[in-house]
């Protein structure tokens, strides 16, 4: 269609990365089109540490659970949802920052996404590989103390970035029908679909280079969601100032 | 630096649109795009709705706060976070499926926010234009009710896509120092580099075409959150499912 639609259908997560370093202009570069995404009433709220630091980074591997190329990757960042420096401008004018309310937790998050999306696609356009990390989330309170994040930041996800040094295939994603809807909700078509991408994905789990798990998305999906999902993920928000109302 | 980044760095909203109708194969091609970005664990918690009905669009359009372009642009799109078809995923192998963690509701949100935005990329791409809008949250019951939206499901945000019939400016962003950290979380130069930047947006107001608001960012940001921010979305969430624990 277009070369920028071509780039976008052809992501695939990189998690193994040539040594070749990523320049600091580079870098940059990519946070700048982080920046130019939308923001939710121009808050602005996303802030990057850029993690250099080899103990850090080792640590961060350890607690993203031991996912090397955390450690290895030429670039490791953190998207951190930020409202500290809005209770700076609060502070500058004399004003009371009311804060905690599940809203501002939305925008937050969300002006991270759309950022570190950018950041995603600016790297792709420069053949670089991506990878976001959520398992920083795993050990979210010993990663706020690591990288010194005070109350009203917290890490969102990493995000591994560098030259590729392997091809994955790209991932099946759901038929359209299923996540495209018209008017209205209705799921009653999306068993039958579910049945027929559960096969697509079976085979491509068995088919990929070096692949030997026999597993379908819906097998996948409820083997994790009969589990518990980092619950210590509202206590912790809470303790930084989020959700709290 | 090259055509996708040049793209990344050109947006600007955009609330005025030709009359010229986008086709649904364009609308597919924009999904798919959108399908293509990264998923947490594979989750792909990420539904569309498209909204033709024109009644429908002149209630949502009500709903976020009266904004006219919600029920003229030639394509509004409502993203839900959606957890409903894991549920569908985990009936389907018998498991019961562990719903109302906090982080679950941040990979479906973040999972939504990296969609949206490669939506928005392919359609700048294709020369559309886009604007997000969260005032959807304004009513977020009522725009849940409207789209007959199950539990586990919840309208993130809006988007109204079409040919653009106006040129913003690009809206100058925070100095790159404010946003990008080595290492660690440190803000003492912020408030420095936020006076400085205060005067760009002053400026940037006041020159803009039609423009007549004299306002710095700080200024901006401490008059908005001075006030509550949408103090229904916590009980609205939970009585979806979500942030239950």
């Amino acid at each position: 269609m277009n070369p920028t639609i071509d780039l976008l259908n052809n992501h695939r997560s990189i998690r193994l990365f040539k040594k070749d370093a990523v320049t600091q202009e580079t870098i940059n570069t990519l946070i700048s089109c982080g920046q130019a995404a939308a923001t939710s009433s121009f808050i602005q709220a996303c802030t990057v540490i850029q993690v250099e630091d080899s103990s850090k980074r080792e640590k961060l591997a350890e607690y993203a659970g031991n996912q090397k190329y955390v450690q290895t990757a030429p670039v490791f960042l953190v998207f951190c949802a930020d409202m500290k420096r809005h209770e700076l401008a609060c502070d500058m004018h004399n004003e009371e920052m009311l804060s905690g309310f599940t809203e501002q937790f939305i925008t937050a998050t969300v002006d991270c996404a759309l950022f570190a999306q950018n950041v995603a696609i600016a790297a792709e356009s420069l053949d670089l590989g991506i990878v976001y990390i959520g398992g920083i989330r795993n050990k979210i309170a010993d990663v706020s103390k690591l990288l010194d994040l005070p109350e009203l930041v917290y890490p969102v996800f990493g995000m591994c970035i560098g030259y590729p040094d392997q091809t994955p295939e790209v991932k099946p994603r759901l038929p359209l029908p299923v996540v495209l809807k018209k008017d209205s909700y209705s799921n009653v078509q999306d068993s039958e679909l579910l049945a027929d991408y559960d096969k697509v994905i079976r085979d491509y789990y068995n088919s990929r280079s070096g692949g030997n798990k026999d597993m379908s998305w819906s097998e996948q999906i409820a083997g994790m969601l009969r589990k518990e999902a980092r619950p210590h993920m509202l206590d912790f928000l809470k303790s930084r100032g989020y959700l709290l109302k």
